[in-house]
């Protein structure tokens, strides 16, 4: 059962995370307007705010304020917001519908989509290095580097070329796992990391949040996998079955179904466990974790 | 005319950038190839490095070494990359060539394009990091805002957002200027700031160096322009008239032909004044301008 306290706490940081979007994403500037009603378009779509949750949470966790962890927050839903803008592309996974709204280019047609998402994914380094200006540089570039490291050639963006490439191949657990650890794992585990560096966490108990974090990305992402499968179209906000259509390289293709529910169980488990050397009151991460992995949409 | 030893620092930096970029641009792993490839077909594909040759020359010019500004001078070629392989995309300019060969999603098809751009954009950021993470965060900070604002949606990104909104539109001079500004000019301006942040200068400096890049930047565009026109395709490795068809916002089509060159001299005259109050040898960046805006490619 998940706790109703989390449910408050989640209500109250996605407002501050959205709030300070919404005042970051404004322009005068009438020749910027379009490009700014594109990037806000995606940016308010409906998601769940996930990543800023987590780097939210371990903040908390390790004792650290809302405000310390707001920026890098916000700069996580930027990138993760750039992704999808890219990965719905015509070039890309051609989708139509993200949320249940028409995706970027539908609307405002592939070139303001491929702008909008560079848009994003440069101003997350930007309202990182703002926030970070007058003071706390050593901390603005250990930021920095986490999010572009998750995000980059080594991370997302090459799991994401690999997964384009992977399209109609035959099936290969190993690839499975290199695709899913860098497409959705990095930065789940960049957001619960610069949480907790925003609130000054040591090494060691980087170390404990970074093996919660990547268990609770696989166990996410196996999750999702599913639940294009099984899940119900109007939940979901998007076509039940697309990765079958694209012939994508999922876990219930490789491992069947029973498998694949099985191993969310595991990955979930071992999450938690990750987190016993903290000795804190870890329950905002666990309460995160079983609403994570045991959504319906 | 053009000293010759500007020519010689020219051959030792553009041989430092691009050893630095071949190192950084290297992976072990299989399925990551492709996407490094790709990268990299860009990145080699005969830039003339004119960014990084600013950056440089503005530390130097400041009594910094080429060593300390390397990796600003890296940052800002991959920006600059990046931009080129998504502005070619058939969403937008639609180019097939590209300095004499064909255009990276020619080679690697629209998905790789996509994400070889997305790759080399966050490994600027990547690259800055990494290069501050044990000490001068506040220097890293401060290049890092720098660059993210002028390849951000205020800058660069802007920039051509406003200049494929304004293809086919009716001819406004405060248009060009704006489009101008941020499409060329940003990056430039971020250049010789970088290189002058990472050799230490202060602020009324920078201010100056600063004048000397925003005309350099006009000048240097209103000379692409006229290039588009009435350059030879085989020195500029790209059709020449391609802005003529897309009815490209350009200054011979705003300005007439002669008053564009005028314009061209005017703008190298300001960027020459504005480094006066530097009391330095400023011989590194006038050769820099001399060449940059009597080129014929």
């Amino acid at each position: 059962m998940i706790d109703q306290s989390i449910l408050t706490n989640m209500q109250v940081w996605r407002r501050a995370v959205e709030e300070e979007l919404a005042v970051k994403f404004q322009t005068q500037e009438p020749m910027l307007r379009t490009l700014y009603e594109a990037m806000r378009y995606s940016l308010f779509a409906g998601g769940k705010r996930l990543r800023p949750l987590l780097a939210l949470a371990a903040a908390q966790t390790m004792g650290g304020s809302l405000a310390c962890a707001l920026p890098a927050a916000c700069a996580l839903e930027c990138i993760h917001t750039y992704s999808l803008i890219h990965d719905d592309l015509p070039a890309m996974d051609d989708d139509d519908l993200r949320r249940g709204k028409p995706t970027n280019h539908k609307v405002y047609g592939e070139a303001a989509a491929v702008l909008a998402g560079d848009g994003l994914l440069t101003y997350a380094f930007e309202l990182l290095a703002e926030a970070f200006a007058e003071q706390g540089g050593q901390t603005g570039v250990r930021l920095i580097s986490e999010l572009s490291r998750a995000a980059g050639p080594g991370g997302m963006v090459g799991g994401q070329m690999a997964d384009v490439e992977a399209e109609g191949a035959p099936v290969q657990a190993e690839q499975l796992e290199f695709i899913h650890q860098r497409k959705t794992g990095a930065l789940i585990v960049a957001a619960v990391r610069m949480g907790a560096i925003c609130a000054g966490a040591k090494l060691e108990e980087l170390e404990a949040l970074t093996g919660y974090a990547r268990n609770l990305g696989l166990a996410f992402q196996i999750m999702d996998d599913i639940l294009d499968i099984v899940g119900e179209s109007d939940k979901l906000g998007k076509q039940v079955g697309a990765d079958a259509a694209l012939e994508k390289l999922t876990y219930p293709r490789v491992y069947g179904m029973e498998e694949s529910k099985r191993l969310v169980h595991v990955y979930s488990e071992a999450a938690r466990c990750a987190l016993r050397p903290l000795n804190r009151d870890t329950r905002l991460l666990t309460d995160l974790l079983e609403y994570m992995a045991n959504r319906d949409h």
